[in-house]
């Protein structure tokens, strides 16, 4: 597996490995008799000079990478098709890493994208991630960085986030018009700016029309299905259950579809539910689900161009800039009390 | 953006590249004074040695390459988790990289991972790579290279897929079963093999029960929702229409399941339809959806396997395997005339 390198020729011939470098790259320094014995040796120790090494010495790989949680959420599948879709025209190849929300596992794809001499980074933070020397590590380089959806408050780095306040408002806000009173929320681990940004626009519906807030119906959930299920459960377990959930994940809000059909509660005549994402399968669940779509695509393609802005300017990570997109509401079955 | 190399350091302090590789990585054959010389002047240019540039001397940069059509498929992705898991405790990490069954995108990421220097590579073929010499030039750096589900016939290269035939015989078998005597097909790009043997095992099954073929069953999908509905159009309009449909894919039997609910014909009472994959939606269609689970957790450790046996011998590519495994048929509503 040992691949032949410069220092290889360079001992064969008993030259400075700079002068193989030299003759490898055509510079006009050195003689043509030199070059062609350097040549004629690579070729026969079957040395392969790689676009990486050139990388190595200009500074310049032409890959980015991208860190998500997870390559299969469609959200984030979507930002890296926004994402690969305006880099491909500059000529930027996508090498994508996930981190199944694990800390230590963010720290090392950050290593593993290092070592591939990427251009840029990409990411979307990993759940629980606290410290943060490896990103740290990343600015040193001078390696341009963007932040989406997930971020970390970190001085001279942009980002691209949606407004998710603004978002849960729009969906509490929307079932309060449905005559929901008593309104729930599944609550996201609020370490994550986006979960928390949902409580707060969950708190400040309820405050804007005037709904008492109860603290029995905020239930923290992890955005898994069998989560909302548990949830839902402990709700209808209340003296006064609630006629409405917002949940902060589509997937709790599905766990909990399913486990109120199969008691025989009906969505949305007795409990009206909104989910946060708009997933794919969000249209295929029955009754469909009024969701939020967080425009993933768009958002891909605003973190690219702020990159390229990064990397067309000469101090490459001095500019820092904030783009917060807004969401949009997707109104189904779940939630459309005006059906029957 | 031009990272500091050691040939600048090599420059700022008159001696060769070689030395001050060497002092770099402690060879006791420099001395003590030029060692130290030459890591102050590292730090003070702000030069970082990086693994890579380790791995391109050592050939080893721990770092795998996956390589698939699409990384949102709940099939390929999950194909990506059984090979992280398994070569995770090994060592490890994984960079992705995604086609979109595009053949120039596959050529390109092949150079993208060669480029960042990946020890293996494992990969799905796009459904338009017609040219190998892309995977020639893998094979000829002596990079094992797996295949997994879609691959090309090239001695040498190992692989792992599943029993197509096997999978889509059980599914015919089953809608035979319940009673059906028209089966139509949706058939993939028989260009892949998976497809191919997909159609076979439709055939092997009608002939096996003595049902008739008729060629007017036969339809040509692309594995798209919208596919599945054209499709399905087509086939209500015939003379004598069908009354089972075993699709080669999730999503034209989604396609096809929405299209026949809007005209009012009832699934499964009036035609079954099964579908291929496993995805995840198929538990919340309505009727939820039987289909061919493919076991791609699976898959994805005994390719890593395949990966750890090739790269454990001396001669890494010389050993080609050939793993098949069995699918399992996963019976849901959509095929189910028991329930009523």
């Amino acid at each position: 597996m040992s691949k032949v390198t410069i220092y290889d020729i360079s001992k064969k011939l008993n030259i400075s490995a700079a002068t193989v470098s030299r003759a490898l790259n055509n510079n006009p320094k050195i003689s043509p008799k030199t070059r062609e014995l350097v040549l004629k040796t690579a070729a026969e120790m079957n040395y392969e000079q790689n676009t990486l090494a050139l990388a190595l010495k200009s500074g310049k790989s032409n890959t980015v990478g991208i860190l998500v949680p997870y390559v299969d959420r469609n959200f984030f599948s979507s930002v890296i098709r926004g994402i690969e879709e305006e880099l491909y025209p500059h000529g930027y190849h996508v090498i994508i890493c996930q981190t199944r929300d694990d800390a230590q596992s963010e720290v090392q794809n950050i290593n593993t994208l290092l070592n591939a001499q990427v251009d840029g980074i990409f990411m979307s933070v990993s759940k629980t991630t606290k410290d943060t020397s490896h990103i740290d590590r990343v600015l040193q380089k001078k390696i341009p960085l963007v932040f989406f959806d997930r971020k970390k408050n970190i001085p001279g780095v942009s980002s691209v986030t949606i407004d998710d306040l603004n978002g849960a408002y729009m969906s509490v806000e929307h079932l309060i018009r449905q005559g929901c009173k008593q309104i729930a929320h599944f609550m996201g681990d609020i370490n994550l700016e986006i979960y928390k940004n949902r409580y707060n626009g969950y708190l400040k519906a309820l405050t804007d029309y005037n709904l008492p807030f109860n603290k029995d119906y905020v239930i923290r959930t992890n955005s898994k299905a069998e989560s909302g299920t548990a949830a839902v459960k402990k709700l209808m377990r209340l003296p006064s259950p609630p006629d409405a959930i917002f949940s902060s994940s589509d997937f709790t809000a599905l766990g909990a579809i399913q486990e109120l059909k199969k008691n025989g509660i009906r969505v949305p005549e007795d409990i009206c539910i909104s989910g946060f994402s708009n997933e794919p399968f969000t249209q295929y669940t029955d009754p469909t689900m009024t969701t939020v779509d967080q425009t993933p695509i768009k958002m891909g393609k605003m973190a690219a161009q702020v990159f390229l802005e990064q990397m067309g300017g000469e101090i490459s990570v001095a500019l820092e800039k904030k783009v917060v997109l807004s969401p949009q509401l997707v109104v189904r079955d779940s939630t459309n009390r005006s059906m029957g």
